[in-house]
């Protein structure tokens, strides 16, 4: 029984790589996170179980996917970012949506009991959507990301006063809505502190800055790299020796996966760590 | 602090929309299965437990996604068909592909201990990706679907063959692919029944057939619809009234979804089953 | 002087093939008519002149290209239709629009001395953009067709009225537009017969239909053929015999291409030729 | 007759904006020149009369679409390129190339009497089809533009020495193409110049440059500016005060358009013209 008279339905199949020498954002979010995050009693207006899933996840994904440079979440989002030069599944787009997806997801089933002991999983099983978008520049990058850190602020000094209004304050939502409504930050921390005594400073790093999460090496002293002007220039297909690029894997491989919470947004975050935007590895911190 | 500075960014997304009235066929496939399943031991040429674990998990992805018509699995891959008419999430092809890998991978690593009880697993866990083919004819849906049953049963055959020859052969990998290059089916069938012993015909119709799935409604006589030419011409957009798609979902939601090894190359299979070209829930079979 | 270092370039060229299987319809639009209508002194509000010198072109471009099965004009709009089987430049989306918009063009600027042979044609000159749209059945390609027939009885009712109220009646272009702002179909034939005693019945074919460009066969009996339900079914690419391939082509060559202002919004026009959508050449006409 | 049933067909229209903050280059060639140069005499291996009418076309599209930086030619195809920053119709790809196409193919045709006065224009008509391609670094676009400038000084060269082999070596096609397979540049050199006198130096700039369209602004001091920098760095979208787009809007229509024939590949021919990467008009030059 050949297989040949079926065989043309291949050619419906549409290519989709993406724009070479661009940075690839892949941003997925939880599906219906309002109603899961309800159904296993999440704390509001953070988790920190959650938020520690989420990380741990991205964790995972970025061991398993060394092309991946950087990533960030908040809430129930996390962007993952490929460098202008990666060229992982010939940077086809469903390919690499898909498979982060997938391997985000697999962990998050599989941590899900080390961070709620005691509240197995059951259907719906909690799942997550995502997509990619190009990237020309690395101010195009940065203001991506700085973007997403804007936002995690804004939602969280909200939400922290929303909340606190309601757990604290005995209002119902729609009263703390109302209250909320037009005002500014200032008004906001001004509420926090002077009915409960909330120093919006104070509050914990990671529900501020949501979570950075990259390969470390040793830091640089900034000033002493250029890593923005260079990384615009490599403008062509990078020609590695077979050497360098294992060397590279290699060096990849062993550095240290960590998760800060610290600004973005800050020049300094890129200029102390140039291999983000190089995508030539670091030296390898020492061991303390 | 407001954010607009950095909202620009979000004109870099590109629409990604699949075009109205075309079937949409989802494939998924397992990364790195041929490793993975040597890590956990799987059976050769057909693991039950791999498959039944693959089933169980599409079962789980039509149960969450009501829009999905039919899907078919074999190996470590499903493909899941979206009716031409389907306007879920706005039809956005990452939107959908990366929604059913994530919601199969999740119900693939929770329902694991169930079909692999002595197995835990352990990082790097199985993932899947996904992408996206639109069909505009119900001649094109069908192909497709036989295209991937033919392979099926051409692998199967294979695969059955060259494991008999080594398991029950003693030869190595090498002979065996020597002895099998170049033979027809027929030479395979023979091989396997003079060497071996065994009858083709007779081996398990899930390793034969791969698995379909579907919602089951009261089959109909063959020959009393002509589903085809009717869905073909359902060109326009459906207007439904409210207590139609009422109606129609909680039929669906009624409906057992069922997974069955049988052939969909036939016309019959799908003259029968009405349901699946035109998207009107059949009658709820009686419950014996 | 090698061209290596350079030839990456050619890898940011994305492929734009259109999904298999569907009609292909290309419309073009003339770029700023109003202005250039207005600056040869085109009559109001039908130009015969114009009229014609567009169906000239649009011959022209079919005469050129015989993968092209009918087109259909109004105004400075023109569309033309591929048919679903069609495999010309390989579906690449950009090279079809731009070679109709391109000959078209041509030949709009090579005939315009006949139709206008006392205003030679100055900068800027007359230009057409044009698009490409894919639509998956038969019902969806009438539809569309329709739609822009119908569009034309509309528009040339409103255009008719607005201008006899001008031209005839003495108002200004205000005074039009308030008189028939919220009018009915049969308030304008009203306001066109009782005023200006224009019966619309009578006004020219060409304004009140358009223009249907097509290669003419005999035509064959209605009900005698279903060519709706055979070309859907055509699902498959053709396979000609090379004989076949190039009987057909000379049939085409052969076939008068016709321009006429009939409807093609009822079915009965697309009954008695069948050719249009089964792609196979009909019987030429006999010379009278 | 109300249009509403059929306008869902508008549905199918799929987006096509290209991807911001990227270099748009729109490549056009001749449709069958080689058939076309030969039905009109072109002379071998360039005709002047035919260059400088691509050129005067090209020059036309530049003055009718303010938005086009630079073109750059070469035998029978042209390539425009659009500003990064540029948001002309929205960016859409099909309207930027089927525009480009159309308004050149109109010049072309329109031009044609004065450059061949005594070969007018007979059907099929000279046409051209085009793509577009977006570089998302100034080393991209350069690049492409070197690529399209070594293209044309590799094919001179290979032409002229195949033309001298015939016209004046009295050889056939064959036999020249087989004197030159496996040459090298300097081979070539050596046979014009050893066997027919000719130095290659010598050939007119336009045969062995091709020809490049710009506005002209009066040209600044290599090394002043940094042109490439800055606008790898513009990568947000531009705010211009109406008072500063009106301006820059009135520099560019009075700035001449020029034709040059020299390298672009030089660096140098970018440093001096800054206003081509910066999107700033320059100083218009001072009339003689």
């Amino acid at each position: 029984m050949a297989n040949s008279q079926y065989e043309y339905v291949k050619q419906f199949e549409q290519p989709d790589r993406l724009l070479p020498n661009t940075w690839i954002v892949i941003r997925i979010d939880g599906r219906g996170f309002t109603k899961f995050a309800s159904k296993y009693g999440f704390e509001k207006p953070n988790d920190r179980r959650a938020l520690e899933l989420m990380n741990a996840a991205a964790r995972a994904v970025m061991s398993e996917l060394p092309d991946i440079t950087i990533a960030y979440g908040v809430s129930d989002e996390y962007s993952f970012v490929f460098h202008k030069s990666c060229s992982l599944f010939d940077r086809r787009s469903s390919k690499l949506v898909s498979t982060i997806v997938s391997t985000f997801t697999a962990y998050y089933v599989h941590f899900w009991p080390s961070h709620f002991p005691n509240t197995p999983l059951s259907p719906p099983l909690p799942s997550f959507d995502g997509r990619a978008v190009c990237y020309p520049t690395v101010q195009n990058l940065q203001d991506y990301m700085s973007w997403r850190q804007v936002d995690c602020h804004i939602n969280n000094l909200y939400n922290t006063t929303f909340w606190a209004l309601i757990q604290q304050g005995g209002m119902d939502a729609t009263e703390a809505e109302k209250k909320l409504k037009g005002t500014l930050a200032a008004d906001k921390n001004e509420i926090l502190f002077s009915q409960f005594g909330i120093n919006y400073n104070n509050e914990p790093e990671m529900y501020k800055k949501g979570s950075v999460v990259f390969r470390d090496y040793e830091p640089v002293d900034p000033g002493t790299h250029n890593a923005t002007a260079e990384v615009d220039n490599m403008a062509r297909p990078v020609q590695q020796s077979k050497t360098q690029a294992e060397n590279d894997k290699k060096k990849r491989a062993k550095a240290p996966i960590v998760v800060e919470h610290i600004s973005i947004i800050n020049r300094d975050f890129w200029d102390r760590r140039p291999w983000l935007l190089s995508n030539k590895p670091g030296k390898i911190p020492k061991e303390p």
